[in-house]
């Protein structure tokens, strides 16, 4: 992604259908003092001394976060996840959740993970660092086919490794924007238990669907099923602010400790985080939890603003893809029930160069498909982001798009 | 160190020798608030729109970080270590700092890394974690010598493999206390010129030493001398506070990147933090960075009144040892000219069943000296800490501790 804002930052007038952060419009800094203030009187709510206040804030803490008991409230409220706090560890960022996940899983030389391809490039590099091997999943235009994570799980095996996990977003996922059926949700923690798999969910856009359908996360299916097959990889990103960078996981699984004591995977998996990072910011932990305590633990309610300004943007980038498209044979696209992201198939290959001769020339930025595939595949689409723009600036993008492909094709 | 915060759990009312932590006394939560309008003020006046601060602090933002330029010129003022602001890296505390530049220099199968041993537990639990092997250099009594590090890095290429880079805490090491005299910083630069290594140099506590006496950093006397020799890794959890999470590293190396660019090896290291962390959250960055505008850049003048509090605790640390012990023949222990840790060495095996039975039947808690050890050493040692108490718990700590020994001596 350096490539892209190298070329973001020499083509400044270009428009960014690349850029897939949230929109700058929703951030006023004022709301750090206020949150953290919020949380500060939680704190003293709940009994804590101002010494004791003053020290959760700003001492070394918890290895796996002040937080949980929030965060574990607000999945209950929003997605239906029962777990007790103990299960979550607060991260910084999604990304170091990944991390952590990913070396607690992995420790043989013949684990390797399974990740839906195209793959969202934090998850695969993460994995990178780590030396881990990520086989990939091919995604369906319906999204990920448990049968083909049961066939790719069982070629693992067969070759003499052992697949520990797989990697998948369920709503919109990034790049493609896919989101899976309830019923392969279903059918996929089946194929997990089949296969001895832990799923690592990733959902950090599952908030912004276009309607207001539920859609239930694999970790509430699976919890409400008595089952403990997946890890729940969580973002307040998109929800709350990236500048807070906190992130966590959930991992209830009960696992034997070196001492022979039962506890939680989340807790095991604090040796591996305190390598990484000691603890999450608590003064990040502790924004992130006053806009929980100030929202009544319901990330769905606080964010009405900003799923209708995503969904605006989503019809918006949607209906300006048909409006420059939808009288040109070859081109399709898919039609994301909500995200940030679609997909455009064009009929030439769309590569770096590519990229540049479209900010230079055409005056628009777009992400080659080919960036999120290990070894091969995308090359023929684009991935158009609409979270970071307005509605007219979509309209403007999709209408230089327009003219790069036409002039390509004619 | 699980362990030991489990044991101080079970026996709250034991007096802890073994916690590193800074003092709870000097942390007021208010101070983030004000530190943080501090840094906002500063943007303001660097001539930011109150839109673009709101964006640098909520905001995704640059991999490296936002407070690099505040911290250059603090190392400038304090240490007299100049380098761009591009050469810093902004981690999510010196742990990250660990992770990200050991994975960066030892990127093959035989790439080791040399550490001083004893060895503070975050740098060979990063190793760890990264699956990258550590060859100890024993330390020796008046600090990490040269020479056996020469011998050591001849031995591992004579092995086939290539040592990278090593990992040393000149000032007032954790957990020994020891601090290495100038002439042999300069001979060690030297030999790491000679052995082709880069120095990862880890400087916690070398603003608090016990008397004013100038302890140039390795960064420093190699930068004097022209060299690029010294990879610098940062903590601000003593010197502003813990709870920030916020570190950073110093790499100005000149690099070729992937396109053939001449860049600083900080620069290249992004592509590693943004797999680890993505970026630094910009609001502890912000606090942290209106400590250092607030200090007018010298986190030596800031930090006086616990510079002078550290400095008395260490004293009555040293004199408690010498009342306790100062008459027993086989008791001896070092006297680090400043810092946080002592080690007293006694005539039994110190280990994890010996803390419990000093934290059950003697109120006082140690760190065995062992757990800095990869594959034995230490075992008839104890580290001291003196940093998280006041004088009268120190000595009232000491004379528990003289009564375990007498109890197992006679």
């Amino acid at each position: 992604m350096n490539f892209l804002n190298e070329v973001a930052a020499r083509f400044p007038d270009a428009v960014s259908l690349a850029a897939g952060r949230p929109y700058d419009g929703f951030y006023v800094a004022d709301d750090v003092e206020r949150y953290l203030r919020v949380y500060r009187d939680h704190l003293a709510g709940t009994g804590l001394s101002a010494s004791a206040i003053d020290r959760t804030l700003l001492q070394y803490g918890r290895t796996n976060g002040v937080i949980g008991d929030l965060i574990a409230r607000t999945l209950a409220v929003d997605e239906g996840i029962e777990v007790p706090a103990e299960a979550v560890m607060v991260t910084a960022g999604c990304q170091e959740a990944m991390i952590v996940a990913l070396r607690g899983l992995c420790a043989g030389p013949d684990d390797v993970v399974l990740a839906v391809e195209p793959c969202y490039v934090g998850f695969t590099g993460a994995a990178r660092i780590l030396g881990i091997e990520v086989v990939p999943v091919p995604e369906a235009a319906d999204g990920l086919d448990p049968e083909a994570v049961l066939r790719v799980a069982r070629e693992v095996r067969a070759s003499g490794r052992r697949a520990r996990a797989l990697y998948v977003v369920p709503n919109f996922a990034n790049p493609s924007g896919v989101s899976m059926a309830v019923a392969a949700r279903r059918r996929l923690l089946e194929v997990a238990s089949e296969a001895g798999l832990l799923i690592l969910e990733d959902d950090p856009y599952g908030l912004f669907g276009l309607d207001d359908e539920a859609r239930p996360t694999l970790k509430a299916l699976d919890g409400a099923a008595g089952g403990r097959s997946v890890i729940y990889l969580g973002s307040f990103a998109k929800s709350v602010f990236p500048g807070a960078r906190v992130g966590f996981l959930v991992a209830d699984q009960v696992v034997v400790d070196g001492a022979g004591r039962r506890t939680l995977l989340a807790e095991e998996l604090s040796t591996v985080k305190s390598m990484v990072t000691v603890n999450t910011s608590p003064i990040a932990q502790g924004v992130v939890g006053g806009v929980l305590v100030d929202a009544e633990y319901s990330l769905r309610a606080a964010n009405r603003a900003k799923v209708e300004f995503y969904r605006r943007n989503m019809r918006a980038l949607l209906a300006a893809l048909e409006h420059e498209f939808g009288d040109d044979e070859p081109m399709t696209w898919n039609t994301p029930s909500g995200g940030f992201f679609a997909v455009l198939n064009v009929p030439f290959v769309a590569d770096e160069a590519l990229v540049e001769v479209s900010a230079r020339d055409y005056g628009v930025l777009w992400t080659p498909m080919c960036f999120f595939y290990g070894d091969g595949g995308g090359e023929g689409a684009i991935r158009l982001s609409c979270s970071a723009l307005e509605p007219p600036r979509i309209e403007e993008g999709v209408r230089r798009l327009g003219k790069l492909v036409r002039d390509l094709v004619s």
